[in-house]
């Protein structure tokens, strides 16, 4: 047995190590698909003081850890590829605390988005952050990549609703940081530097995160000649209404998702479309939409009438991914400012007519500035090799226009493995330098997530 | 000539150094007026490379630097002592960019807060920080201090709204921080570093800040006979309304407003008083407080029913801390959570009878948990040593009170000199070290506002 094995076994019961083949495989990659999982070992704390064992014993005899949720993250930054011992904090699981008047919920890192959801409904309040993969992430996962989702236009990232966080740092010590307050002003406010780290400076264990009152959702689908009124709407509905998320469909993505769906697509044709969550009566959604009519007659729409046809209008936004997994295509997950997006646009398109055998899908959060730029490979694209080489250079000629509209590589799903050649070669140089100075501080050994983000 | 004069002399222009002693007493001081100003002289830098220079020039011969905005800070954190170089960023006082899409405005650090405010309205958006300095804080202050105010129960700290950054880092870097972008998950966010660390990491060049939708603004003031019942209201308005601002004043608060307003109050004398603000319906508010008074029959209340009447309703509360200033009370500005409350303000009470030559005056922005703590030394208290040495004693067990219950020493207006030993006494030391740490990085030779926060 590996020592490194042994002195595990000294903290951890048997049940709470896994070696198997099928469990290195299973908890040693994320959704990316394409890295090689190879971690020497999982390892299930119940609790802090076990985490700090685990992070003390690695500073101590030289082994490194990827700390691990629901690996639902789309850059790798939760792969183990080379012999690390996987800390999966699912047996954390626990809700801990709640107050009402507070409306703050103490949450162990392995607590699933959508039992937070769910917890959060039984209390009649509500988790503002809405993830595609509630079923499965993870709130220390959530917290480690500061998530955004469909309703950031309105709500922010994760990062707005944090109110606490218990951490062990690199350095294996326990970090009580925040303390439940919306307002506190004492001293540095530390506990920002982990949210968003990928788990490179510390381990999230517990977050304390704050409720929302419940919003009152109305839903419309809206279809659009041209990407300019997209923008258009969106600037006056954010003036009219109160929205709660405001995502944007090409026609080539409700092609895709209408492989997923076996009722017919609800609106007549159009190039662009809208799924729109408004948070107020149905009647001002009604009268808001119809004084847009007014100005751009050509607009289709379609407004939920229920909570069923609400779902099923969502549903057309919510399984374009799904529809075009099968194809392996290439996800660019990037922000711009909304006043750049039809320049962005632009470039994107005419990129596209560079690379003809690939298609361009784009879907995404339009209302905070966040695209989902994928592209499928042609079948006749040929070539394995040509087709990956081609994936490498579409995907370097996208982020060249991020950067050319001053906008992020990584907008909602992190660095990981997958983007830090062009996080550290599109940062400024005296940035990169302090955000490892930073990591060298909380992670003196380099222990915590090996190879991810800047290192 | 001291040879620091000399060397400014290079960078400056002569009407941008003064020397003079009445301009050495008005920028070296803020409003804590308990520490003698004593700077070497104010210089006025009018873009981000003249900051640069003069924070490279401290580095190179070796003096120290007062970052400076509109100095109405209440902890010290703008006062220069020591021989500083206050560098006063009121000349760099521009709105340097607007996007109505993208809801940013790009403003230099000395622009005043009602300046920006106005600039909102005038683009039919609104600055959602909510400050009673408004007229003379200035937004890099603001940054600095992660500003509050009476709207953080629905907006949250300036925190929430910061979308970039132009700093001068202490070893003289100039770094360009977020990129105006809701989604940005490129890396740690250092950015959040700045916000709050009051000025002693950075200087802040300008910003860049998210605006939002105008609200639709009611105003109620009522009237409680129990504190529990004021915390009742607020769980049931939280419910059913949309809180702006729940603010709270005591009968001793109101009491003292009284000596500051011509026209009677407006409501019977009842122990506690909410003033509220709603964002929709005036309907909606009558509504809602017509079912709380059946519930509470003895609630006292009125709803303003013009602009004019609201303005003269916030009064009451806004003009406590005026009214009280003549007697040089001791403030204490703190902060726990709204479920613990109640107990806090019962040890108050009782702090309150061991020291019966005190009164306590309390105020606050109570939704969020946020008191100010007021308390105004009797005229018979004595000679002036006994004051001085019973308010030090004083403040002492308030803040003991404040740990006691898990809260912050320092909620909105910071540590600056006034907190800085109860700073590093109450916080885990692991956390002090690595606050330090952190300044050794941004600031290696300690030249931006010695002496403050953790220094």
């Amino acid at each position: 047995m590996s020592p490194v094995l042994a002195a595990l076994g000294k903290i951890f019961q048997d049940e709470s190590i896994l070696t198997e083949a099928a469990d290195l495989i299973h908890y040693g990659k994320d959704r990316t698909d394409q890295y090689e999982p190879a971690p020497l070992a999982i390892v299930f704390p119940r609790c802090v003081e076990e985490v700090q064992q685990v992070v003390r014993l690695a500073n101590q005899i030289g082994f490194r850890i990827v700390p691990s949720g629901g690996r639902t993250g789309l850059s790798g930054g939760a792969c183990a590829t080379r012999g690390e011992v996987v800390v999966s904090m699912e047996r954390m699981n626990r809700i801990v605390d709640f107050d009402p008047l507070d409306r703050l919920v103490r949450c162990e890192a392995g607590v699933l988005t959508a039992t937070l959801q769910s917890f959060a409904e039984s209390k009649r309040l509500f988790f503002p952050i809405d993830l595609a993969s509630a079923g499965s992430s993870q709130i220390g996962g959530n917290v480690a990549t500061n998530a955004g989702g469909n309703r950031a236009v309105c709500y922010g990232m994760l990062r707005q609703w944090v109110r606490g966080l218990t951490v062990v740092s690199g350095a294996g010590e326990i970090l009580y940081l925040g303390k439940g307050l919306k307002k506190n002003n004492t001293g540095y406010d530390l506990m920002q530097l982990f949210i968003g780290s990928e788990g490179t400076l510390g381990i999230i264990c517990d977050a304390t995160l704050e409720l929302v009152s419940p919003p009152n959702i109305q839903v419309a689908l809206l279809g659009l000649k041209a990407f300019d009124q997209v923008l258009e709407l969106f600037q006056y509905c954010q003036e009219h209404l109160r929205i709660l998320s405001f995502e944007y469909c090409s026609a080539a993505a409700i092609e895709q998702a209408q492989k997923e769906i076996s009722s017919h697509f609800p609106l007549e044709a159009a190039a662009h479309y809208v799924l729109l969550e408004h948070d107020g009566l149905r009647r001002t959604l009604e009268d808001v939409l119809q004084q847009w009519y007014t100005r751009q007659p050509d607009t289709c729409a379609v407004l939920a009438s229920s909570r069923r046809q609400a779902i099923d209008l969502k549903r057309w936004r919510e399984c374009i991914s799904t529809a075009i997994a099968s194809a392996v295509p290439l996800k660019c997950d990037v922000a711009v400012r909304p006043s750049v997006l039809s320049a962005f646009f632009e470039d994107l398109e005419k990129l596209a007519e560079d690379f003809a055998d690939w298609q361009l899908v784009l879907f995404g959060h339009i209302g905070d500035g966040n695209l989902h730029v994928n592209w499928l490979p042609g079948k006749e694209s040929g070539h394995q090799q040509v087709v990956s080489h081609q994936r490498q250079l579409l995907q370097d000629r996208v982020y060249e226009l991020v950067i050319k509209h001053g906008g992020a590589i990584a907008a909602e799903h992190g660095v990981g493995l997958l983007k830090k050649t062009f996080l550290t070669s599109s940062t400024d140089g005296s940035i990169v330098s302090l955000a490892r100075q930073v990591a060298d501080l909380l992670d003196p050994n380099g222990v915590l997530n090996p190879g991810k983000v800047y290192s």
